[in-house]
């Protein structure tokens, strides 16, 4: 009875878009990839350089910074807060590169740590993003990626803009 | 026997990462922004103005197109290509907005299609997708939404440099 409900099960189950283990490492392969990014701005213009009136990529930075550390908690607990260090997404970037590398490092592994612990309901579940975006979990994931990819992409305008060729897109390593 | 088979299914199965409804909502709400930011630009500007040496954002679009147009074909069934009328990634923009947005609404509608035909097991299989990059079908479909979402956030640095408000990122209407 046992092994014909879990043949039933092989044969019946729809295996779904992406399994949990591709999805943490195509959130971390961009993740790496915005590293990069970070890594591949001089000093003084991850602070002070931008175009038409937008952010320096430095604040955008500690915006997925912000957003990812309160936003693995959520996505696993539903308590979209980070508190040690206290980050949000207004965080103000602090005075160096490495200290703003040093941050996302720390993130890095805090996501690691508690993905382990999302209950396989959880993507599909509702809950009220950082407390103000109501919708599914899923959502709230993608959107956390996606943000990064959209600012990513202007941080790619501003080292063109600078004469600095950027990590291609598909470095994901 | 077979109410047990599927109470056991039900109760054993885990929903997964996300439904294909809710998939396919995200890729078409992401193309409808990509839509607005085209329309945002002023008809001469799409075609004759870029930052930094990279692409205007008229190739940017006809990139979208040519990836989206075959992809959708190859997520499907495999065939990466498209031929009527013929559109691959280095498609180059016909003469007017207009003439892209129309593209842009046919390749909608071949989405849309072509989506509800997807084989079950699809996304988790492998494929050389448009005849290059091996990997699973997931990843390729992540692949081109990220391109886009990527490229059109050069879109908006565009946009401001030029003084021109860009739509929302989270306007998906």
């Amino acid at each position: 009875m046992e092994n014909n409900i879990t043949s039933a099960i092989e044969l019946t189950a729809v295996p779904g878009f992406i399994s949990r283990d591709a999805l943490l490492e195509h959130w971390q392969g961009h993740r790496r990839l915005t590293r990069q990014v970070i890594d591949a701005f001089p000093e003084e213009k991850l602070f002070n350089y931008s175009i038409g009136g937008m952010r320096t990529f430095a604040q955008m930075s500690m915006e997925f910074i912000g957003l990812a550390a309160p936003g693995i908690h959520g996505i696993a607990f539903g308590n979209w807060t980070f508190d040690n260090p206290p980050l949000a997404s207004n965080t103000p970037p602090p005075a160096t590169k490495q200290e703003i590398l040093d941050l996302w490092d720390m993130v890095t592994e805090e996501i690691n740590k508690v993905w382990l612990q999302i209950p396989a309901q959880r993507f599909q579940e509702n809950d009220r993003a950082f407390g103000q975006y109501e919708g599914p979990v899923n959502a709230a994931l993608l959107y956390l990626i996606d943000n990064e990819i959209h600012h990513r992409g202007q941080g790619y305008v501003y080292l063109r803009s600078l004469g600095i060729e950027p990590p291609a897109f598909w470095n994901r390593y």
